[in-house]
């Protein structure tokens, strides 16, 4: 299909409208957490939110950036993102609040690694830290869902690497996150012998968006790109996957709808009876299956076993 | 894991009868239909197999081939391989039958395609037309299994095709039709409202071999290959999975059996109750949810259409 530039940005908004309708995305009276990194994805998101707010007056937006605390040489990483996320948020009047790994967990990103927190790449701390941090945000903002930026590539690779690594349980766990195949809701976190920590539903409205449509969107209403890159080196399995999807994408069609389709039908079908989830000893956050202590906490107190600081965890 | 030659093959030979004991393939009193076309799987499948039928007393094996008529200028693809498949069965004195297109279908594959009855590739109409043919042949013999050698490689290619086509429910089908999760029994046939046709139960023995410790278990134990290739064009989508595979298997460690692992974990939680099948108005024969009429009556029924010719379908 081709499309003119106001046809186009029309498409992806309605596009968008019609994510969040079939998946049930809001219920009024709704606060939702935007995460707002300032990459496009969620500049692209935090956009289509404040057009859509304007129109559904009973969902209520507070944007909330988390800072990991990577500074650069080359210009300032997480300052150039901030400041385009401000810049979105302010177009639409969304409040807007910044969380620190320093503040939270005791140390920045940085930090962590250079204690040798994991053996692994950074992207797996952040990731894990990120989603606590947001979560933390959500409960002290009285939010009721978190919305993230994740597109369509983004989802389609999550799938994939489930499925290459025969993680069937981390994919219902992250569907039950989402509220897809039933909620992860406190009655149901309660009933699995869960009693504190209370767990936000995410949503991710631009999860049917592909990633070069979004950024041919936030080109097209005039939003600037970063040009400062994350520092770290990037996460080898999802590069991988990435790739293999590309190569994969040009000869076989649909597959990143087939890939989201294949995941929406399996959590459906197993329903939301079969995801467990258990507190965490340390700070009560809902933990993986089989998991006493949740990582977030695992990587904090190991950073100060390291440091020989003492002990931070954002608990609720 | 090095191995000198006898070792390899010990190593290869257990790891099947493992394989044939952790999924409970056979039972006593099974007559089980080896599927050998003569290539280098199914030669190890009845090496194998006419190993541990010495041991195995209270199972019983007949040999089949299924001749597509293949006819090819440069050498004789069916006949080479009729030959490689005639020799590995009187090695262990297994009874060997061979069944045809043309008798069983009216027609060869060459007839099939070159009169249209598919506009895709000619992999997907001899598919469904040779499993056909060892479903008659098994009932014809009264077969209770039927043993195909299918290696790790097509399993985990499997897996993943069905992934990235959204396919959930083919997985499921595949799944019941060898016993994972329930198996497609007669009576849950019954319960699905399919009164004919019985449906043979698949096992695949070599399912946690790679295809090169196939080729080299043969090697080692002096089988010989095919020199003649099947002249048809390979099925693309495989063989961009295929190639898929292979990148990723050198970049995450352990994707094949990660594949295998993640649809048996799928086929557990959702059991046998999910798998449905019904009857082809035809023919009687299992067909796929929403199909009145099979897919091998679809081509017979094509073909008659295309060459003005009379129906025959091997009914049971």
């Amino acid at each position: 299909m081709k499309y003119c530039s106001s046809c186009f940005v029309s498409y992806v908004y309605k596009k968008v409208v019609r994510t969040v309708r079939y998946y049930r995305m809001f219920e009024r009276g709704d606060r939702v957490v935007l995460a707002v990194s300032g990459g496009k994805d969620s500049v692209v998101l935090a956009d289509i939110m404040g057009r859509l707010g304007r129109r559904l007056r009973w969902v209520e937006f507070v944007g909330v950036t988390v800072d990991e605390g990577i500074r650069t040489p080359a210009g300032d990483y997480r300052a150039e993102a901030l400041s385009l996320a401000r810049s979105v948020l302010e177009k639409y009047s969304i409040p807007h609040r910044v969380y620190t790994y320093k503040e939270l967990f005791g140390a920045t990103l940085p930090e962590f690694m250079r204690a040798g927190v994991y053996a692994g790449s950074a992207c797996s701390v952040c990731g894990v830290l990120r989603r606590r941090a947001l979560n933390i945000a959500a409960r002290e903002l009285g939010a009721t869902k978190i919305a993230t930026g994740h597109n369509k590539d983004d989802e389609a690779q999550t799938v994939l690497m489930n499925v290459l690594r025969g993680d069937l349980e981390r994919m219902i766990r992250a569907g039950a996150a989402e509220g897809i195949g039933g909620n992860l809701s406190r009655e149901k976190e309660a009933e699995n012998g869960v009693g504190v920590g209370g767990f936000v539903p995410r949503v991710k409205p631009l999860k049917r968006l592909y990633e070069r449509e979004i950024a041919m969107y936030a080109y097209l209403r005039g939003y600037g790109f970063q040009s400062v890159e994350c520092p770290f080196p990037r996460d080898t399995v999802r590069d991988a996957v990435r790739e293999a999807l590309d190569i994969l994408s040009t000869r076989i069609s649909g597959v990143h709808d087939a890939l989201l389709n294949f995941e929406d039908k399996l959590l459906e079908r197993l329903g939301s009876s079969t995801a467990h989830v258990r507190a965490c000893r340390n700070c009560g956050e809902p933990t993986s299956p089989g998991r006493e202590l949740c990582k977030a906490c695992e990587y904090v107190l190991r950073y100060a076993e390291k440091s020989g600081g003492g002990v931070s965890v954002g608990a609720p």
